[in-house]
């Protein structure tokens, strides 16, 4: 018998996936969460019928989420992660001098199944820096204090259901509020061939907010290719890295110095959609 | 009734489209050739199972080949390209100010059933300049004359069954000779998540040819992701553009000279293998 996983996007195509074995199913009050072992892609993440992570990718994506804004603070302490309750986007901030994480995913049954089936993400819920919280993130930014953060992550899904506020203005300006005056923001904004209106309405929605608000692209095959990020910063240039901090560029297998620079040069068309729904 | 058409690759995973018509199905005496009416990818051009462009997306991919390799020559007048029998590399050589292509592939059916469903791409074939030959492309450089041309290009299939040679050392010492003194070529490499050995052997391949060699990245979502080219070049850096024509370049959707100056910056697990096969 073969066991084929598949993922049919709205557009009308998907990915299909060797799957050696089932390795858990739950229903949390939030979502479905399933992890499969796959022939290709080693272990990998399901939510809601839609895949997450892989084993095989996930670094790609981890890392271009996390060290672009990292790297572009020159002294990151306090940091925010919104969504990202599979530990990945934490492992990656913990590789800084970071003072404290703390991260608040909405649904805590991401956060146990991360514990058992994926140990290499779920090593950072070890470290004492980092705090967990199961709170949804829209709600914990209204009602956190000013200046608390230096950087705060947005790992979050797509832009349907719970998480559509994240990719929103009154979002983006509690974010605003609560970073310190020199602070930085980044989330997950899209897909540059399948949702390029939410990667320009989401930069759109950042320049309104932020005085530097940049996106950025790269390569994540699990997620059809190529991935968008959108950044907000209030005093430094996020395509520039401030810092070169060898003993955390040693670790990673994607991010460099050179890839973050690299990282902005967008193509024509994404460049041409960003500045219509700015003029617009 | 619902029609999905479904590539799977050799790694255990795959992409599915779903097609409203099936346009053509030919057999050369050399492959299998399908067009696919998609919902997503608008038509999709299949050669032996294998997608090998879709209307969405053949911009980032035949942007990306062409130009960076036209762009690191101040005067590129004589052109070969090798396979590209759909048009779409002949289309965008043709923007530029050239004298003569010359396009060598082994199958004409490709250019026929081009000309029949794919006009975007097929227009090249009016052009004057443009001649075709139904060769084949390693035997022809073979037997060209020494420093006949600025620029090779080869868009060639996957290195299984006849294009492997066209990733090997001796085909590009036969491209080496028929260049000019200060000639440029490019080939498509591999997927760096699916293919990484091959990205790897054909930089080593083409840096034991010539003095300047390097990788460069492009997202190519219908491709599975990312996508690696190689370049070798006799005098020429090509991860600087040497002219900035704006002519071609209003007319580009991919490609542009940040884009050109980013695609160089590797990522870092791209690099090491790359070292890796080099000091093998």
């Amino acid at each position: 018998m073969e066991l084929w996983f598949k993922e049919v996007y709205p557009q009308g195509w998907g990915v299909v996936f060797k799957v050696e074995k089932g390795l858990c199913s739950v229903r949390s009050p939030y979502q479905r969460i399933d992890v499969l072992e796959t022939k290709s892609h080693g272990r990998m993440l399901v939510i809601d019928g839609a895949v997450m992570l892989t084993e095989l990718d996930e670094f790609a994506y981890h890392e271009m989420l996390v060290h672009v804004a990292m790297f572009s603070h020159p002294n990151p302490k306090d940091v925010l992660i919104i969504g990202g309750g599979d530990g990945g986007t934490a492992r990656e901030v913990l590789r800084h001098d970071v003072k404290k994480i703390l991260l608040v995913d909405i649904d805590e049954e991401v956060v146990n199944v991360s514990k058992r089936f994926f140990p290499s993400l779920a090593t950072s819920f070890e470290d004492e820096r980092l705090e967990v919280r199961a709170e949804d993130g829209i709600d914990f930014v209204k009602r956190a204090s000013n200046g608390s953060y230096d950087v705060i992550i947005v790992d979050s899904t797509d832009p349907v259901g719970p998480a559509v506020g994240l990719f929103e203005k009154p979002f983006f300006e509690d974010c605003f509020r609560v970073l310190r005056e020199d602070g930085i923001m980044v989330a997950q904004s899209g897909s540059p061939y399948f949702q390029l209106d939410i990667v320009a309405k989401s930069h759109k929605n950042m320049s309104e907010v932020f005085p530097i608000a940049r996106t950025y692209i790269a390569g994540t095959p699990s997620y059809g290719g190529l991935w968008s990020f959108v950044i907000g910063s209030k005093r430094y240039l996020p395509e520039e890295p401030i810092r070169e901090d060898s003993s955390v560029l040693e670790k990673l297998k994607y991010y460099n110095l050179d890839v973050h620079l690299g990282a902005f040069k967008l193509p024509t068309y994404i460049k041409k959609a960003i500045d219509e729904a700015k003029a617009s």
